[in-house]
């Protein structure tokens, strides 16, 4: 942390990022779940979705590369099926209504999908599964994203780093919640270590010539390595079809920057699934997961994934979120921009 | 190929390996259809899948590990979901019925599940996905096996090898498919090292004491690694917990070995998900597949998962399959034993 780093409660962090998508075309509706969105992102120590984002989201519904005032359209495409048109809005009214729509189905159907196309950058999908797991339900998730990957044997970005998150109810409300991109590393560690100067360790990325690169510059022009080389491209494509060829949204290739203000809506997609546990077992869901995680955290040095989350959770509604003093005074530019 | 290699069509394979299966309190259904699924598998370069396993089916069905008259028992979870149990049988017959039971409910729902429990080895899920790709469906499939792989942090085995598969269908019939384990290397190639008597490559396993092996005897009393370390350990997770915990299944950990007729029934579950497309789509699901995987193979160097499989195809039709004389001995034994 840093020295002079300002602390903000939750509540006040919302607010503020709100009132700054506010004045820049964004109704107080969207403002008001956008922020939601980033904050709890923040919160989660997922800083690269979180405070970070604000003046890109506000740029860009600025120049109308984001429809600010759009409102996401459901319809269904079977009775188990909801196709979400996020109306190149932001991503999270969409996954809300989708996430609503889910509910809605899953106690009739056992299992029901939705489908959004026309979509934007939608942050820590681990949030939007834990969601569906607060309301009893299992659920999975994927997104695809602008190029990052090239598809196995090649060198030219096609894929997104095109995430997987996935969520379970817990009797004890800490709900597990698994959420990881395809890329081996995160693609925001090589622009931090870009803008920071320093080189990035071999086997992270590629540069545009598809040669191994610890120039952080190249590997933004170049590609992403996939996590598990030939497997994790293949599960990048697996992801690619289910959140965009299915759902009608851009493919990766032809998505915009989720960063610049710049060009045509990047219109990815996301695409989820939940189940309604319990009717085939003759034990509680809950009951057997927790036989299998007191299996996993019985052997020594295993940790659930995502557990870290909780203990930020209680020291930010206790002591607040952190802000650098630079990112405060640009969101709060913003505001009166 | 071996010089005294055998060669049988396809339709004779099957015939033979069904009358091995019959012989061992196998009925003729479900001889048949077994014998359809392992043949395929031998045709399509998954060896491990093929011939290979006759014996220890037979041996299995022999003493009751698998009921080689068992019945799958298809009921409804949700009007989108089928709970399928497959009585301690085999695998296959119980998938033939989620994949009818998920034909019958997509037109209606978008989306359907199919949840089976009380299974065994499910061989190449590519297989299986592939049918539902044949009906026009967009399809996932996971399944869990017996204990292989280790939590993350941990050493012991706890969950399978826990395989994912994917497949979609094309316009030219040519389906996309992709199946691959969430192993770094098949644990096949390990018993293969072992009985051959050399070494594996450093990175494939870890021995009982979590410390890597060269040895493939230690490692078969230790664990494999996850693909892509602690994101392969996650996804071996999600599909525990959608082929088990979700379907009833045992867990990995609980389930007994595919290979020798020991014990209690292996219990292991399989989970399918398909999709109806284009009912949310401006233009047709396969003509927007195509325009992905086009992009995809003008990159010098890219060929398209599972591709190859149509080649050996072509060829067993023409030139029939390969045995070799003692598995081909192995298996004539059953027929009379």
């Amino acid at each position: 942390m840093h020295d002079n780093a300002i602390r903000l409660m939750p509540a006040d962090a919302e607010a503020l990022v709100s009132r700054a998508l506010e004045a820049n075309r964004v109704t107080p509706e969207n403002a008001a779940c956008v922020a939601r969105a980033l904050v709890a992102a923040e919160i989660d120590g997922q800083v690269g979705h979180g405070f970070s984002r604000v003046a890109a989201y506000a740029a860009q519904a600025r120049s109308g590369k984001v429809d600010g005032a759009a409102a996401p359209r459901v319809e269904r495409a079977g009775t188990a099926l909801a196709a979400v048109d996020a109306g190149n809005g932001f991503a999270f009214p969409a996954i809300d209504a989708a996430i609503e729509a889910l509910g809605q189905m899953t106690p009739e159907t056992g299992i029901a999908g939705a489908l959004i196309r026309r979509s934007h950058h939608c942050g820590q999908l681990g949030a939007h599964v834990e969601r569906l797991a607060e309301r009893g339900l299992v659920a999975l998730m994927v997104a695809n994203s602008p190029p990052a990957m090239a598809p196995w044997g090649g060198f030219g970005p096609l894929f997104g780093t095109n995430p997987i998150a996935f969520a379970a109810p817990r009797a004890n409300g800490m709900h597990l919640v698994i959420d990881l991109s395809l890329s081996k590393k995160a693609r925001g560690k090589v622009m931090a270590a870009a803008k920071a100067g320093e080189p990035i360790p071999e086997g992270w990325a590629l540069d545009a010539e598809g040669r191994p690169t610890t120039d952080p510059h190249a590997a933004l022009k170049g590609t992403m390595l996939p996590v598990g080389d030939a497997k994790g491209a293949a599960l990048a494509l697996i992801v690619e079809i289910l959140s965009a060829t299915l759902t009608g949204a851009n493919h990766s290739y032809e998505a915009t920057s989720f960063f610049d203000a710049e060009g045509d809506p990047p219109g990815v997609g996301q695409t989820l699934i939940a189940f309604a546990p319990g009717r085939a077992l003759q034990e509680d869901f809950t009951t057997r997961l927790e036989h299998l995680l007191s299996a996993m955290t019985a052997q020594d040095g295993v940790r659930l994934p995502g557990s870290g989350r909780f203990d930020r959770r209680a020291a930010a509604s206790r002591d607040g979120v952190v802000i650098a003093p630079k990112l405060h005074a640009e969101i709060l530019d913003l505001v009166t921009a």
